[in-house]
């Protein structure tokens, strides 16, 4: 335990609303879970990475239920249909009804997979998350994105599907590596580069403190991330305007991922290069000043991480990297670019030109 | 073309209400589809018995789309994530984004695995459905139903997606052999049987014209089935409770279906015998009288059903099969009995030995 306190967001969707519990020590109580899940059966789904750190904690709190499990193999390069599939045969080999619970016990890679068998089982079953990596606590605990990727694109088949709550315990983050604690500071700096710069402005002030892991700083910067990402979320469900800016570094960035193939590059690896390419890009077309520009850089440098494309990826394979994106609507190329820190926009009104000299390493 | 003129019908679902055209040779014309496919580019979803004979027409009345299509294996036995697995291949390799429309060309496994990958390939696009087999006019129009089978249990892994418009073209029945057209009648025959005594009167007086694949007699069959399965899926569009009458010689004939191999007896077929068996054993619970028992089994028989259970199948392995079912909620076996024709309940109150006695062969 540690001096920060945990608190309580709820993210407001009517008949889906759910809460975001935050704070440490906070998986090990079956108090976090009671009011969530409403089954006897509840089938835990981890990795083999995070289930000798975490899953005694977890089955302990969840005495009285009837618990099964599923322990997958560890990174991106897993969140496949085939792997998905190994969730359904555990589902049913259990005999679980269409009243089961699934919980997802891990970072994001878990927390789609888990959350696309939930919304696909039996045509959907209840879903609760509890993510074990500052990426998965800040991103997927509000917007209900769930699926898996396929060899031609990333996150190409899924489905939105909300949990019944969301259990963000920052004592789970004292194991994570740092290269991953960094990547998940790439989805923090982000929000504060959307539409938050006081948020930014707290992070520039703040940095050190979230890197040596401080609870109370880290509560509050989950807080704030999955606050601000759910005033968009909630404005926007089903990702046709406003949600489209959460993709902020994220055309670019899954063009690296899917250029260097999955799992090389971490996720918040590729979207701080990509949030850097944005600003880049931004700054050329005299959208972005070269003062905010650099504080971007400097910020995602200070949580080491990087802000240049990867040298193997040329233009040319950038560019086609870039065209089987989600974002491309009616063969029309859509980028989140920065009028300022805070101000992103989505927009198809730009100079090939000044994409073409971005991707250009 | 034939004297009888085209039908259409509402199905209310507030936002994601749309049409249900009945009629001959309606999928030939570019009218059937101009209000309901919004994108430009369609992936056309059919399998190789079904290209041959109506694929052509479709593609002549989507002239001025950019369409590509995917031809599947025919038969239930590849209703398997692997199959579905094709549909997505052919989406990005096609590089179609998530403004495209998916159109299922064929029968029910045809619909319910285009649909599933309409409402997983990007986290869901649009979904026109052209069922050519009568089940799939009578069943799989109106409900939103979607997915695929899995080794351990028939359309566990799959999601509620509507379609956008069900165009049900009578005269590709024409084509359609004659078990086939026989095992649609099952669901027809159902519908009576549920809740619409009437319909079950009309049917016992055309059953020989429906047999004929008169065409006048045939939209009228279809639509009432559309409107009375409507009425149902409207009230409970997630399946809570009424729509669960729907399951009516499902449990049965799911059992059915997989102890004998998914694909050796049609889905209606197994349907047939389930509802025999479901009266059956309303008949042994003192529910039902003989003599209606014995017109549910006699109108089934006129339509070439099977009324009975396999012999393959044991009574102790078919038990065994039920309790995998969707319906099992939390370990409580539910099934679809009847007090009359025309008045099915869902009732988990029934004696363990009228079961035993049912599944008895």
């Amino acid at each position: 335990m540690s001096l920060a306190t945990s608190r309580r967001l709820e993210v407001d969707l009517g008949d889906r609303s759910y809460p975001i519990i935050i704070g440490p020590g906070i998986i090990s109580t079956a108090e976090s879970y009671k009011n969530s899940i409403r089954s006897r059966q509840v089938m835990v789904v981890t990795n083999e990475t995070v289930a000798p750190l975490y899953l005694d904690n977890v089955l302990q709190a969840l005495r009285g239920f009837h618990v099964e499990q599923v322990i997958l193999p560890d990174g991106e390069q897993y969140k496949t249909l085939e792997i998905l599939n190994s969730i359904y045969d555990a589902l049913l080999s259990s005999r679980f009804d269409r009243s089961c619970t699934l919980l997802a016990l891990g970072g994001g890679v878990v927390g789609d997979m888990t959350g696309f068998a939930a919304a696909s089982y039996q045509r959907g079953v209840d879903f609760v998350q509890v993510p074990t990596t500052l990426l998965s606590q800040v991103d997927s605990s509000v917007g209900g994105k769930t699926g898996v990727n396929h060899p031609l694109g990333k996150n190409m088949i899924g489905a939105f599907h909300q949990p019944r709550c969301v259990i963000a315990d920052t004592d789970t983050l004292n194991t994570l590596p740092e290269r991953e604690l960094a990547a998940g500071l790439a989805e923090v700096i982000k929000y504060g580069v959307i539409n938050d710069i006081s948020f930014f402005e707290w992070l520039e002030a703040n940095i050190e403190r979230l890197l040596a892991r401080d609870s109370e700083a880290l509560v509050y910067a989950i807080e704030r991330s999955c606050r601000d990402k759910a005033v968009i979320v909630a404005a926007d469900e089903k990702e046709a305007g406003q949600r489209a800016l959460l993709n902020l570094g994220h055309t670019f960035g899954h063009a690296i991922e899917s250029g260097m193939g999955y799992g090389v590059w971490l996720h918040g690896e590729a979207i701080a290069a990509g949030m850097a390419m944005a600003a880049d890009m931004s700054f050329q077309m005299g959208w972005l000043d070269a003062d905010e520009q650099e504080r971007i850089r400097s910020l995602l440098q200070k949580a080491h991480l990087p802000v240049d494309p990867p040298a193997e990826i040329s233009a040319e394979r950038f560019l086609e990297l870039m065209s089987v994106d989600k974002k491309v609507l009616n063969g029309e190329l859509r980028l989140v670019l920065l009028r300022g820190i805070g101000k992103a926009e989505v927009t198809a009104d730009y100079a090939a030109s000044a994409l073409q000299q971005t991707v250009a390493v």
